[in-house]
């Protein structure tokens, strides 16, 4: 795989890096970031966290905005930012923010045009960490956690692959992704119309049906603008309940979307993903 | 004054704020960011830190990107941001990224088209201050702080004005404006030809020639790609042994000029300030 490293930044002791390779799932070159804590080395290999960003995002907003380095220098953890869709001129797109470019939904799709290029699932799951874990110290334990469409990513993503991840943890997360529309609008366009192959990248419908348990951390702002209508984390509550599923959902006060709220938390989410990383 | 709100993020306990008012110094519409921590009320003021950015800015990027909300909450010190220069459609501009819009550079312009808006040394000693002092609950101790143009903007407004500070920091400042290409460039269309004019917005002329001194603290990444043709460190402390001035300057191996180096290090110069501040 050609692998290009396009920018590098010293950042608490390690090193802040986005490469370009060429991706065999999505069929287009991509772009990822990764912060390496100093303490990583061949004879130290350091855990991944993987973070799925939200619509509009690329790799750069968590590295740049959520101020994780501080923390994931002080635990040994390697931080891993992919982008949010396939990317380039020849990849379809739509006019809206919330459909194409921008917002890959971290799944597969069936549906033409879409499905030339748009399998993030396959990309986030499979492709990415193998490249990672060929090419950068780090060893194969991973936990996982995004930012709303990449909240609702992470969690998906975990709960289909038990036995990949440590934990998993995400901030706002569309949680339930068949009833808010956002998630009808995607799901519609990337899986068709037939509902029942969406069910499978709805958080709640897995939560609800879970028997084997990936230790799970939620934070959901309430003055965030997205709550009632896409976010709906009273969804997974109840799913939790209903499986008896190990999830801590943190509601607080007056937060909003934004990555104030995320900086204002995220080190809790580190900590907790430490924790079950065995650090 | 008018003064309008515009956002507001809860952020580590406090809020993020950002206001729209009508500049007189400036002659047109500003926008400003300020942090109020969690413990600002207005039997328990608290004092301010200002942070000037750099070219091509405004007041959002140390807001998101420095990470220093966090440090804030636990210091209980605000923190405002102003723009880095006039703005609006009748405001002169220059094609380059710096000079004109973004390019303030933080003194008082005497030449035209520039004389007519750019008056940001004003702006950042008297008005600003003026207005944040009458609209929210801090204090009249100020300390001020800033990157690269803003590290400029600190120094030399800190040590024209003694009394008005505390302390002064700045990362990466442009050391010595009138001996590098920025400098020069700004200077000669702010304040002319006669580079007599030019001596008093110099930090490392006033820091040589300085009688009352205000702490300081400055970090400059060693890996800056800016570091030799226009930001010149060595120029201050040259200038710091020349007048006895009591400067810290850290030389940090590998940083660059990003905020990737700025939210390494901006825990110090909270705990700096917050010193001299009598937290």
């Amino acid at each position: 795989m050609s692998l290009e490293n396009i920018s590098a930044n010293k950042s608490f002791g390690g090193w802040h890096k986005q490469y370009s390779h060429d991706s065999k799932a999505l069929n287009c070159s991509m772009r990822f970031a990764i912060y390496l804590p100093p303490q990583a080395s061949e004879s130290n290999k350091v855990p991944v966290l993987y973070w799925l960003s939200g619509l509009t995002c690329t790799d750069e907003n968590f590295m740049q905005k959520a101020g994780a380095q501080r923390i994931a220098n002080e635990l040994g953890i390697a931080i891993v930012a992919p982008d949010t869709s396939p990317r380039g001129e020849d990849v379809a797109d739509d006019e809206g923010y919330d459909l194409g470019k921008g917002a890959g939904f971290y799944v597969n799709a069936t549906q033409a045009p879409w499905n030339r290029h748009y399998r993030m699932y396959d990309y986030v799951v499979n492709e990415l960490p193998e490249l990672i874990e060929l090419t950068f110290p780090v060893t194969t334990k991973r936990s996982i956690s995004g930012h709303s469409m990449g909240g609702h990513g992470a969690l998906t993503i975990a709960m289909l692959n038990p036995d990949r991840y440590q934990s998993m943890s995400a901030f706002s997360p569309i949680a339930n992704p068949i009833n808010c529309p956002w998630g009808v609008k995607a799901f519609s366009a990337y899986l068709g119309e037939d509902k029942s192959t969406w069910l499978k990248h709805d958080a709640s419908v897995l939560m609800s049906k879970a028997t084997q348990f990936v230790p799970a951390l939620i934070d959901q702002g309430q003055g965030d603008d997205f709550l009632v209508e896409q976010l709906k984390p009273e969804a997974l509550s109840n799913a939790a309940e209903q499986s008896g599923y190990p999830l801590t959902l943190n509601m607080q006060q007056g937060y909003d979307h934004s990555y104030y709220f995320i900086s204002s938390f995220i080190e809790s989410h580190l900590h907790f993903h430490a924790k079950h990383l065995n650090m």
